[in-house]
This record gives structure tokens, C-alpha cells and sequence, in this order.
């Protein structure tokens, strides 16, 4: 037995000095090991290739099903682990006729350029006031850390979307699901929001939580 | 003319200097001067005494007589100028028999004790899920960055919290208010929350928007 | 034996994938893994209540019998793994009649506030320029960053304060501690502070350390 | 003389007033104050309208004429204030046929992706590996912060990309234009690079520096 | 007047235009204009000559003639303006024969390298533990950010050494001229040392305080 | 098997706790765990002594026979783990006659200063200006974070110098050697440098990757 952590542990030097072969120009996320506040623990040089730093999830058509008539595709730092550690990340949206990005906000700033269709786009600040406007094709439009922002496929067609932002793991918070697709009691719903009890019950009833 | 103009720069070359005879161990903001994206600029070392360090707004009584029955003091750097540049803020809380913070979020985080009578506090994740609890007085909680929060008295008297933020501007964002307090259109509101137009129309009347 | 090894890298990728389940809204520390730089490593999610959020080490009463009459109740990191990565802690502070917070410095900013009694509180800047000033109940004041600073209870009662510093880790440095409570050589302590031989031997027979 | 100060005096503090009624949302900055290593100072909040949080100069053709057949439209604070102090650009990358970015670095990381047309995208780390590969439409590839990189068009067509960066102004910095487009002297260039003294002469030419 | 008023605003436009031709690849401080948290505002590029760049203060003998037998030169932002903004800076630390660095701490990490000389350096934890050594020319010794260290020449000659902090103003805090050279009452200096009056009152007549 | 497993769990929690028996006051890099993007995770406190925070590597004479007539030694988290999460990092450069720092860059901002000998030292910022200029025993040069920047001996003797960089792994990338001395495809160095393909296919000769 003395002999298998010993082994365990030998086989743990090897790899860890292969790991710290080169210099820290990045830290590709290994998912299975631990992760700190920062972001994952680096993966073992010695294994990453060029395709550890390609991203190739966006290609192709992505259906817009779901009940807000979009589809998000994110390349945060868990389906692009060479983001870990590197400040930055990339989503794909896809709005359907009349599709939306619904309400939501995260801990980092965004940029959104549209790449097919118009849509309105816009954020609300502290003070309550919506910046909002109608973009086209090519239009680049900043939503500020922390702020409630929001997408609508205002066009005839389909619109397509891709957003930056600086942070692997930006954390998106929808406003609508948050209060009515998980276990926050109705009750406590309708005290927080001001909104009536027959509203909170209807849209429990949408997401199946009633 | 020339000579005006001298006179403007010299005075300001000797504000200036007097300005930066210490080291930058604080910088209570100059609310008379621009400010930058990290906080106002310095006020004048010379002019500083202990008062700009210390912090009277939270002594005495406070109303809750707003339609949350609350009310909220806040003592970040425009409030209490020698947080700037230090990252820190507080606030206190004060909650009437029944009074709610309503749903809200910030760009950093937060710590709340509570200092008297029973509140219920609590925070949603991204993934919907709502961490609530009832709190005695002594009791702490901890409300990461960015994510929704809420507090409600649940006792039979009033009570009072204090918060502390990790930023001296942390930026509040009150949900309901957002939508419907300032000049985000109805219809927008609607498609982006999935509320009914009626639900809508009633709490723009009630934050008079409507 | 290879089985062995095998089985645990199972269990470690299963503990790893479940741990990875959700964004990064937070990471409880998990004090039985290596911590970084920056913190511990995260704590499985699966494995979080709300009870994680919540700390109550501040209820009931706190006895003041130290030599400087006085007991500090840490809530950081260590304590209160929650905080872990956000960057915000707490303390209660509990002074005897004529308790007193010592000469410390730490590397974080910190705001007090008084909660009951009467202190005097105070920092010293790089100057040597001290302020200090008479707070009442409800007053608040900023330690800045690595300052070091002090509070002294002048009331004729007991006293309490809560302390908010932004990091989940401050590091606390007692001045006087430092140089008499430990190994440091009383040849040098006197070097480097020109206090007599007198005084540091008083010092340290008074720590223990003689 | 002194009324006219006076009234400089009381026109700036009028202007700074306003400036800070909202809090610190967002700073867009004002290109005619001072900048600090953070950032320009915020433009008057009272001016702010949503065009600011708009880019639209991305709209349109841009021809590749220059001697890398490329275009290189730059969405950074300068031209794009609203992003000043949020940690975020854009650029859009143009290529004619065989068009190319040039080796160059900055000291942000960025990720690029592919709208139309077929590049290789590569960069090289700190023990001289270059990671290079084909990059089809809605490809993604990071390139880390300071590591020296370069596209390729190798399609048939022009291309288009475009690029996000974890900084407003992330200050790019072309390798050969810096050796030789300035005002380097050629012998510095030779001992510094290894090159030899008729080629350093050559580019020198090309660039109209020899 | 008005004209007057307007030249003033025409020459700030002209000048502030001229001041960010260039990207921000550095932020020379200019010392006339106010600063903010994060330094100085940037001097006008155009003035920016390679001289900005270098600092020639450490040159020659520095006489070690005050009550430590030390000579401290700081190549801190306010006398290397080139450094704000750029996180680092220098001070070159002189020994007399017997010299001291007395106790001191400040906000930014610091390493030092010997190059002249033999001493003892070290520094204090937040458990009281010292961890000090004699170190050789070539030595190279770390303290960690605001912890108490200290050094003092051991050897037989006089010493030079140069140390780095990861800070355009590290700010320097020395411990026993905070206490007995400014104006911190000898009373609440005693109750929070725990020194008895006498000594009190020795340090403070050795400062000139008493 | 199982009762191996449960020792495996075992002794790490011992170790564990034994870790994390002090404050983050430093976290000496225990190279043997995987790291993060921030640093190694922290050796055990406990086996932590003050040999740990002295660094001897630059001690003696350092031969400079390579290609560029150089030596250069870093003080950087591997070669000096003490330096973990604090920084800050060192080197010492020594030139022969006629030797040469060639053109490189880092994600960190450094600052050198000669000992010995007389040296040209400079950097060129993103408008492809060069500052240059001669240093003499002393003297101090910043270059600011990612410029490219190079150091060439211009006396008549051997010199030194030692740099210091704010990060504890600046990442070193030399710009010829990049292009040459690794995988890169000559043909891909030609098209985004503009050399001349006899010129790419000598360096790559004189780097022995032709």
C-alpha cells in the first residue's frame, strides 16, 4: 500500500514538473481538477495543441424553439477552457421572426455586434433610464458591467448576433426565470417585485414551478 | 489678456503643488472636479482634517414611510467623499413592520448584518436558484457580485441592517423601478419580462410612467 | 494497484464534473484543498446550502479579558469560507471599560462602525500625520489601506463596533505583538524601533518571550 | 481680472455639479480633459444620449489598398468613448485577396472571429511555439494577452473578421513598423534582431525611413 | 472677458487634442494638473522626451548622516513621473557603518538586492514570526505587501542596496516616527503600544514632540 | 482498497489543515501542485522558512558566450517560488563587450538599473517611435508593460544590470527567436514581416530550424 502512494505520488511529480515546463503565457482549463475563485487550474502543457485555443461551436444553423424565440451559444471559459484565466469571452445569438433576448445582466461589460437583421438593443441604468436603439448590420452597441440589459429581433427575418465580453465566466442572470423558473417562494416573489399574486402564479405556471 | 492667463496658470501650478506635497495614502474625492472612470480626483491634501474621515449620516431616526417601507442610507463616495478611490461603502437599512428591500443587484458585493429585530435575506444564482434565510440580529450574509438580492422584515417590529460593499461607488439597481419607474417603453417591458400588458400598464401607474 | 489508481482518478473526475455544474457566482472555499494566490479552491457546488452563506459567530455576548481588554471575532475567510474570492469580510469588535484595539495595520481598507459605547478612533498616515476622532453610536470611519490605525474605548460602559474590509483575507499585523510576541532577536527589535534595552526586555517579558 | 477667474471658477464648478448627479454607471469619456492611466475623465452625465453607447463605423466597404492588403477599423475609446473604463473594444479586419495582419502584439488578450472568407490565425508563446491554424466562418481563435500573433488571408476571396480585446485602448504594436517605420537607428535594428545591414536597409526604404 | 474665457477653453481644446494623438502606451505624470486614485493625469505626449524615461537621482555618494545612519532615495512617481500608471518603482537604501532601515511597512511588495556591503533583513508575519538573514552582495530578499521588515547593516564598510516595489507610490510607513514624530497624543500612543510613559516621552523629546 | 483510499484522504486533509493554520500573508508556490491562472497553489506553511524569501541565484561571475554575448538569470516564481502571487520578480543581465538584450517584450512593465558599465537602453511605443538612450552606473530606465524594448552594451568593458518586472512571471518573448528558432513556417514569417525569404531562411539557419 506504502508503495501505491508512492507511485501516486511519483506519477502526481512527474506530471506537475511537465506542467511547469514554460513560462505562463496561458492557462488552458483542465475541467477536472479543482477550480479556484480565479478560474480552473492550467492543463498540463505537454497535452495542448493548437486546437485548445480554436473555438468552432458557432459554425452552422441553430434552431430559436425555446419560448423567447432565440438561441445563445456561449464560449465561456467551461465549453472554451483556454479562455481560463484570460479576461474574455464570446457568445453566438440567433433570434427568430420577433425573437428576443430577454431581460438579464452579469458581473462583466459586453459588446454586441449584429451580423445579420435589425434588432433593438439596449440597458438601463441606475437611475432608471433605458438607452436603447435600433441596430444594423455591422452596428456595435456597449452594455456596461452590471447594468439590465436586453435584445429584440425587431426585422422581417431572423437576426444574428455575437457579443464579447471581459470576463471566461461572465455569469448571465435572466430577471424573468430568476424570480419564476427556480424555488423562490411566490410569496417572496410578489413582496420583492411589487407584482401581483395572479402574475407571479401565471408565470410559475409558464415555467413549471407553480 | 496674457496676463490672466499666466496668473490662471500659476494658481493652478500652486494648487497643484500644495496638492501633492503627501503620498497617496487616501484620496477623499473633490466632488468639484471631473472624475475618471476609477473616481473623482484628489481634494487638496491641505484642506483635509479628520472630519472628511469620519462618517455622521447614520445617526438618528429614519422614516420608512416609502412604498417599500424602508429606507436606505447610503454612505458611498458622493455621500462620504474619503471612501474614493478605496473601494469600500456602506449603507444602513432600515426596514418598517413589513418593509422590504426590494429585488435589486450591483456590481460588487455585499455583507449585511443585521443589527436589530428578524429579517428574511437572500440572493438568486444564474442557475435560478434562491438562497434564503432568516436572520437574528448579529447574524451576517454575504450577497456575491452582481447577483439579485432581497430583504424583508418578518418580525413584529421594525428593524435595521448595516451593508458593506466592496466599492465606493457599487451602482444599485432596483429591478421593478427599472422597468417601470423610468422611460423604457411598455411594450418593450413586456417582451422582455414575458409579463402581461395589463400586469405591465398597472405597475407603470404605480410608478407613475404610465 | 493500477486498479487503485484508477479508482481514484474516477472519483476524482466525478467529484470534478459535479463540481462544475454551475457558473461562478461563487466559491465557497473548500479549506481541505490547496489554496492560490488568490484564494482556496471552490468547494463543491452539490454540496452548498444557504447555510454556507450565512455566518452567526457574532451572536451573544463576547468576554473582554485579554490585556488589552478586548475581543476581536474574525469573519473571514478561514471562518466564513463564503467569502472566499469576493473580496469583503467582518469583524466584531467588543471593548472592556478602557479596552482598546492596538496599533495594527493590515493590508485591505477597512470602515468601523460603532453599534454601542463611545470610542476614540484613529489612523496615522505616512506623515506621521494622525486623525482621531470621538465616535458616537452610528458613526462610521475609514482605516485606509495599510494604515496604521487603532481604537480605544473612552466611554464610562462597554463598547462595540462592527469592522467591513475589502478582502476575505486583511492580515492582521498587532504592532506591538509583532516585535515582543514572537522570535524576533531583542538586539534587533531595539535597532530598528530605538527603544531602550529596558523597555524591550519589559516587552517581551510581558509576552513571554524574554 | 479677478472676476474673470472667478467666473471660470463658477462655470467649471456648475459643469462639475452636473457631472455628478448619476452615479458611476459608466464614465464615456470627454477627449477634451486630462487622461489618467485609467482612462479620460467622464464626459458630463447631462449630455449623454444613446448614440453615445452606438458605433456604427464598422457600416460599409473598406478598401484593402495599403501594402497588406488590409483594413483596419479600430472600435477603442478614442473612437468609441463610451468604452472608456469598461475594459472592452472591438476591431474590424478587412483582407483582399493574400491580404495580411501583420505580426504585431498588444498588451490585452483577444479573440477573433471569422464572418466571411478562410484565414490562418496563429500566435507564438514564450519558448517560440507557434499555434496556426485555418480558420472557416464563425471560427473563433484567443489570442493571450501580449503574445505576438498575425492572420492570413489564404481564401480565394477577401475576408472579414472581426476582433474584441479586454481593454478600451489595448495599444497595438506591429513588429516590422516598429523597426523600421520610425526613427530606430539601422545599426540598433541590426544588433538588436540579427538581421542583416542590407536587408534593415531594405525596409528602411520601404518604408521611407532609410 | 468673454474672449478671455474663450482663448483659455480654445488653448485647453487645442492642447487636450494634441494630448492623445497617441495610444496609451505610458501616462508620464504631469505633477501641475489634480490627480486621481490611480495617479497623476498624463503629461502632453508631445513634450515627452526619452529623458522622461530615465531617472539619474541614484548617481553619486549619498551622504548617511540622520539619527539611523541611512541615506533612502526614492525613484517613486513624484520624482520619476514616468513611472505613474505603470505599477513599479525603486529607492536606492545607503548604510553607514552600523545603518539601520527601521521597522516599516507599505502597500505594495518589495524585493531588495544587495550590492555593496553585508546585512541582515527580514521581516514580520501576521503570527509574529520573523523570518530574517544575513545576506551577501547578489542577495536577493522578498517582503511581502504591508508586512513589517526591516534592515540593518551588519558588516564592517558601509552597504548600498536597491529595492523595487510593485507600486508607482508604494507609500512608506515607519513605525516609530508614526508613533512619537507627528501628532498622535502620547497617551493614546501608550494605550495602544502598551510602552510605559517614559519611553513615551524619551521617543518624543528624540523627535522634537514632546 | 478502500482503507488505501481512505489514507490517501487522510493524510491530504491533514495536510490540508495544516496548510491553512496561518494568514494569506504569502504563498510560497509549491511547484509539485497543478497551478491557476494566478500562481501555484501555496506550499505548506508549515515547512515554510526564511530561506524560502532569499534568493542567491545572481551570486558570482555569469559567462556570456551565447549568440548575443549575454547571460541573463531570472528571479521569476519558478526559479524563486516565494515571489508567488506577489507581483513582482527580478533579473540580472550581463553583457560582454559588445553584448546584446535583443528586441523583446512581456506582459509587465520593468525597470533596469546598471551597476556596472555603460549600456544603451530603450523601447519603441505603438506610434513606432524609438526612445533610446546611454545609461551610466546608476542610472534607472522604465519600459512600459508590452513595448517592445532591447539593452545593448556600448562600452569598452563587460556590464550588468539587474531589472525588476511587476508580475512574478513576466513572460519573456524575444522577437527574432520567435519567428526563427521555433515551428513557425517560413513562408508565413516572410508574409507578415515583409523579409525577404533569403533573409528568413539564413536566420532560420543560424537558429537550425531551416
Amino acid at each position: 500500500m506504502k508503495m501505491n502512494n508512492l507511485l501516486v505520488f511519483f506519477i502526481f511529480s512527474i506530471l506537475a514538473l511537465l506542467s511547469h515546463a514554460i513560462e505562463l503565457d496561458f492557462c488552458v482549463g483542465d475541467l477536472t481538477l479543482p477550480r479556484g475563485p480565479e478560474g480552473y487550474a492550467c492543463k498540463n502543457p505537454a497535452t495542448i495543441t493548437t486546437d485548445d485555443f480554436v473555438y468552432t461551436g458557432f459554425r452552422g444553423e441553430k434552431a430559436t424553439t425555446n419560448i423567447f424565440r432565440n438561441n445563445v451559444t456561449l464560449a465561456s471559459a467551461n465549453a472554451y477552457p483556454a479562455l481560463n484565466g484570460l479576461g474574455i469571452s464570446m457568445g453566438r445569438l440567433e433570434f427568430g421572426v420577433g425573437g428576443v433576448i430577454p431581460l438579464h445582466s452579469h458581473r462583466k461589460s459586453e459588446v454586441i455586434i449584429v451580423i445579420r437583421g435589425t434588432i433593438i438593443a439596449g440597458f438601463i441604468d441606475t437611475n432608471n433610464r433605458a438607452y436603447y436603439k435600433r441596430l444594423e448590420v455591422g452596428d456595435v452597441m456597449i452594455f456596461p458591467q452590471a447594468m439590465l440589459h436586453f435584445q429584440v429581433n425587431v426585422g422581417r427575418t431572423s437576426a444574428t448576433a455575437f457579443v464579447s465580453l471581459n470576463g471566461a465566466n461572465p455569469g448571465f442572470q435572466l430577471t424573468t426565470p430568476s424570480l419564476f423558473a427556480g424555488n423562490l417562494p411566490a410569496q417572496i416573489a410578489e413582496q420583492i417585485t411589487l407584482l401581483s399574486h395572479n402574475e407571479v402564479m401565471r408565470l410559475k405556471r409558464a415555467f413549471g414551478t407553480a
